[in-house]
């Protein structure tokens, strides 16, 4: 998984680049990029300078004559999700920047192709030679080779050769482009923010895209729409004038298939993605969820005890527990889960494995709240279930009584194909265990265990008008929406 | 501020100390360092080495062969809190390790001597030469002055000549000796863990000291007491024989001191300090402040919306939702401000400052939690007060009706001289009024203000038994337990 | 300039580059790669692993763990030149790897291209992009982009495209080719190593290339012979068995080129090129320099005191003195300037500059040898003259009674285009002052000026047998071998 | 053994001190170290600055904002020498910086003392402590403890203590002092620079005193003399006024004790030490040499040729060529090793050992300088004889007809306990083969081998009048002029 943002037209748009990266790391750890353009109105003529490389943005950008170094009013920008790899060169890290034959030719990418290697068969019969393994290259390749005149026609010329998912930011030397793939499996949405000079008077203002909202926030911008799914929106000096962006659109998908588990795990509770916000849909989720997994008090229990595994089950959690008051079920929302603020690199030495030291290192109980109670433990998904399994057993050492563990979504059956960094099928812990959750349950050592149904799902997504669907549920489902024959997932590319 | 970690009779002394300062990192973010000691038990010689250096623990020993060559069972660490300065040397940074005639002296230190200055001069007349400019490391110089001929005597002769506040850890070569003052200023607790080796068989235990009790969670040791005000403890070879330690009191105060900001804001609410949870007293603090300044819905509202500051005020705010509900007031929490995972090093370029980019890059509101709401803002307190009017502004953008702050502490008047990290008294928000309530309210922009009130404060925390006076109060209060004529504030000695 | 290196059949393929580079290290002080090749020979594939960034080749490989990690019998390194740039990627170093129709293709490159514009004007049309802006890029390119079958035909179909100065290694999952322009340019050499087990049983050899013989010595390889111009080598596992290479020749050219300042400054004294020893050369550039600017003892002189810059005038001062000796004109060499050894980054403060501080850190004077002399200093050129004039200033403060210089090669008048880092035309101190010796004289504050003769020169180099032109001398003459219409310099794309 | 470097009254203290360092570098490094003190003239107060680290000083200081936060008109600096650790932290890394009763105290030593133990032992047992190993914190406490009132009473009260090798430069809130022990051990020099405003008006002076004068070329100033054995120069702001500087003495020795090795191998060859240049030293032991060591041609032969190993043994194998000539024997100096400017880290891969890698990394041979010649090679001292024993297989290589090794000096037989970093006596190739001269000629693999005789040795010093014994000559004679039951070597210091 990646993040991307754009932005055209501001005094600091390397600095605001950052920020924007900044507030979108969550999207990806490994490495980050910006590339700023300096386009000189005089000479006709853009400057494109790039820095990039591994490490979160803030360690990219640690000398802050960098960032001072980036003139220009353009920029794009692009944090990159976490691998693994001995001899690694920065060549994977993005943006990529190249020369092609109508100019400068930069590319952020958040998604998974799924005919990369038929279209890289095809290149490289040709006579292409690629020097990254990431199949964003490919997109640059076609654009280059189109023989459309203009980059704008180039830019849609490529996009109907490619298929998955794509959410990109593009900067040319006159444009800054943000595209989506016609299925909108990963978010993308435009923003502006109104300028004045110091005496206020109103200046031109500032266009901005952004994989998620919280980017346009941290820079005062304003959330104007979703780009849609198959949107090509094209920013110049033009919409600097009418504030309005052109759009052309590809050709169009039956069905889309927006990303459902950004909504369960991967954006952030404060940002809108798809038209609605994420701390919306995952109060409904955790509202559904006591509908199907909801708890009594028994005995002289006055309430339940209802934790989330901090921060990324917060809002279900108090979804669920608003719900099951609402529904009689008397439940408190208690902090039992403490995460540590300092999560860094950590030592684990031979021997101290087997204590679950990397949990302990992002977690500590608060134990006054656990002991002697039922406790309801509300996470947002499992995956590999080694770290449920160390969490429960750090839980058990506070005493609670019982533990019920509720997860907020389906469980998870299929490895994605277009963007999410699962593990292979075999690794899920569901599979392991023949999709029995029972078997589950006595796996994480909890004393009940309830999914969230994907009927339950479904109802706290958005619904879209005339769409016959609407969201990919491919991990929870199998059903993929886009052919997969020849798709490698992220874990398997990094394998190679 | 600082943070303390012991470590005596462990396999792996070193790590377990690098995973005690990591649970302790929110206590000093400026340097740490470890002392490990290898006793050799042939040569009846210890061989000690020492890392240390500025940034976070996980910085310092970003290189693990560091922490692979510290060999050796027992070890001291420290966090040491961010100060500034230029032209640094890593030669404050403690632990402080020295040699002299009875063995090596490695020593961290928690707290503010009150009472530097008088010794400074007269160890500085006597032609002692200091190294450092902190005040631990006098301490090291009356141990080493002492005419006792014990290591264990020599401490004590020293600690009886300081005043002020120290949670002391030392490792000499033979033992690990924890240390409070009279007063007991900041928190110390010991710890225990049971060892077994591969087939289950008993092996002689580890004991532990540290600051607060999530560093004892981390290496899955259990808390076993606060070491008392006034109390030296000596741990040593016969300790593991009996897992008892031995004991030895400095002479006693009338009135103890501990510091009731630890509880307020300082520690971490999953700690145990003074015998009690911090989360439960912070848990105290929101309900007695809901009785001080709980709200009621109005008109057609259904319930009044409470959000925290996160993560310091999310108990507080907890606390003060659930008792609010059981007043009678409808009151529901809801996650109103998302903290930033990836706090890092930022960059502000001129013409920024004042869009509150500091605030924003650590926080994002969620708008549709508080747009249109009449919304009470829980927080522990306010120092200057520049923080929080960021933040009042940005929640601002999300258009709430109102906003209402509630600070769970009384407000802050008075600097520390006991090793809290606060500013001069001149810019201390609530000095910069007056005094006045109703102008920092003006200030910070909000509709209303409430602090808790000092006799909400000392309802909230545990009370001793037989003690005429528990806790320090002197930044609420003004009352000093120690004399401060001649004492200096953390931020005066590093302008120095 | 560059160096360049490769190595087929070694066990520690990639740490033997890592010493290759390490002594061809003043060819490019930039940034340095390897690319090293693993080859499975079960699976008939090869893994191919990169380490590239700015810097000397021992700063890039700090971590003794990225060579430990370059597991593979074959592999190619690349020193780049010194040159400035502000917001820096390391997509310019090389070498460059990239995937193409016929498997893995590494490349380093030492030369320039002269029809670079019209070939990349070309290959952009075609919908070509570039991701650097080195020349060297474009031909791998034309090898991806040729029709030809196997690898070694899409080399040779490549490098008959391409015109200008080219020395090149190029690493494919089953070859090391080697190759070098129709002109000569640049310098190529072919060496072996025989390999024997630990019972003295003879292995298979491993065959290196380098740009210079020294790079054989540091690794106990053998120079066979000069690759020559035009020649590509192929080196595979079946010249393992005989210890002989493949060639094939490119169309042969008229006159050769090969680069004359190579013998003059930028070769080591150690290495043999274009199949002589640089020593011996310098030592008749030297002997030569004496003929045509020799001094006799005046008055009471019983010598005359001949110093070098060290280390590049060495030799030439050698040659000078001895042949001095022999025409009876009594000459003894001295050690007039010392030359430090740990030259690093230096800073120089305002009001510092005019004090020749860069000099100065860079070499110092042994007054005893030059007070009251009359002193002749070999030197082996001028380019600008600014450091010529600083180190005149700092031995005018030894106090000799005169300084006389004397340059063991003819002023250099015009820039390279083939690979040779020489500023503009303007900025040549020749130029400056209209060509005029005794100008430059006057500028450097000499006593007298003599520079070798272009005869002189070209009596000093080797001859070779059936070539009608053996050298390229454009900076001396500005006879350019190879159109330089469309050329540009170094200096000027770094400016680009 | 280390550098010592200070100055009084100039505009760019630090960064000057950084220049002296830097030309120092040859004397240590291991670490490097600036103290700048910033006086203020109103508050009659000083504030100090101290940046030290391992490394180069280049590397130390390579953050140019370092030198540029170092404000101040008077600065001490210090190299320090090479050794290993594991766990090591900077505190033995100079200068060392300290409060006591007179002010700041700062610090740097080139030396070791020979009374170090029972020195520390008496002020361990008075109760000081230590928090370096290194025998330099000594001395401040001394001076801290002295009874003198005055800050230079308290160094002469201190200096009169110690006993050994000490060269010092100590900053105090007023005086830069610099002091040189009664036997003159290591060099100290003074020197001077007359400074002038923009419009040629003179100011007043700046004062430096350093290890050697080479330091004092760098930044243009004057060698005025050698501070006398036993002597401490006072600078001070009256200083400035007379260019004069105050001289108080020790008690004297009888006898003097300059390192003879300074001049034999470790000094600068441009440097002036004890009075005398280094270059005219080194061309008298070359000279000396050839009257004990020298070859005629045979046979058919014109000369002898002779090569020095560089930079070192340069001199004097130039003085032993001209000599040699002079007395009729034909020689003829060569370059028949180079040596690689850019030494830095290598790597040694398991199986490369014995190939000699780490000599060929340093040197590689000039081979048509050698082939088929009976050579003659020069260098300066023997200490382990491992890398001589590589250089000559190097040699080997090259096919000369016959290695004839001629050394400068006489053969090391004993440690040194004032300064310089021999090995224990067992280490020392000499005392390995029990002092035969024809053992280590057959170890080392030459065909002859003649050291220079004692005799040669102090006929190529410089004689001083009114003098008993001038010279330390105990790494040759085993003459120790100060008792060393108690001293430790530098080496045996490490391994604590």
């Amino acid at each position: 998984m990646c993040g991307v943002f754009g932005i055209f037209n501001s005094e600091f748009a390397a600095t605001e680049t950052f920020y924007g990266l900044y507030s979108l790391q969550h999207r990806g750890q490994e490495g980050a990029g910006i590339v700023v353009s300096d386009y000189d109105d005089e000479k006709k003529k853009a400057t494109f300078r790039i820095v990039k490389n591994f490490g979160l943005v803030s360690e990219v950008f640690r000398d802050e004559r960098l960032l001072e170094s980036m003139k220009g009013r353009a920029a794009i920008g692009h944090n990159r999700y976490s691998t693994m790899g001995s001899a690694k060169t920065s060549q994977n890290v993005q943006p990529f920047l190249v020369n092609y034959k109508s100019g400068h030719l930069a590319l952020g990418h958040n998604g998974n192709l799924t005919n990369e290697k038929p279209l890289r068969k095809k290149l490289i019969d040709e006579g292409v030679l690629f020097q990254a393994t990431s199949d964003s290259e490919i997109i640059l390749h076609l654009i280059a080779r189109s023989k459309a005149t203009t980059v704008v026609e180039q830019v849609y010329d490529a996009l109907t050769q490619i298929q998955g998912a794509f959410s990109l930011v593009i900067l040319t030397d006159e444009h800054l482009i943000a595209a989506r793939d016609p299925f909108g499996f990963r978010p993308l949405a435009l923003g502006m923010r109104e300028n004045k000079d110091k005496h206020g008077k109103k200046l031109k203002p500032t266009l901005v895209v952004a994989s998620e909202t919280c980017a346009f926030d941290i820079i005062s911008a304003k959330y104007k729409r979703e780009i849609l799914p198959g949107e090509i929106v094209v920013i110049d000096k033009d919409s600097l004038e009418t504030g309005e962006v052109k759009s052309i659109f590809l050709p169009k998908s039956e069905k889309k298939a927006r990303c459902i588990f950004e909504y369960v795990y991967f954006s952030r509770p404060d940002s809108t993605i798809f038209g609605e916000s994420v701390d919306k849909v995952r109060r409904k989720l955790g509202k559904n969820l006591s509908h199907e997994g909801g708890m009594k008090p028994i005995g002289d229990e006055k309430y339940v005890t209802v934790i989330s595994v901090p921060d990324s089950s917060n809002t279900a959690a108090l979804g669920f527990v608003t719900e099951s008051n609402k529904q009689g079920s008397a439940a408190r929302l208690e902090l039992g889960l403490i995460r540590n603020h300092y999560v860094g690199r950590t030592f684990i030495q031979p021997g101290e494995q087997e204590r679950g030291l990397k949990v302990r290192s992002k977690y500590n109980t608060v134990r006054g709240v656990l002991k002697n109670r039922r406790v309801v433990v509300v996470d947002d998904s499992i995956v590999r279930g080694t770290t449920s399994k160390m969490l429960v057993q750090l839980l058990r050492e506070a005493h609670p009584k019982e533990i019920h563990l509720r997860i907020s979504s389906p469980p998870i059956t299929n490895p994605c194909f277009y963007g999410m960094d699962f593990p292979t099928k075999e690794k899920l812990i569901t599979n392991q265990v023949g999709g029995d959750v029972e078997k589950i349950r006595q796996e994480l050592g909890v004393d009940s265990l309830i999914y969230l149904s994907m009927k339950g799902l479904l109802a706290s997504v958005p619904k879209y008008e005339d769409e016959k669907g609407s969201y990919c549920t491919a991990c929870f489902s199998g059903n993929y929406p886009v052919p997969i024959e020849e798709a490698t997932t992220d874990k398997e590319k990094n394998d190679e």
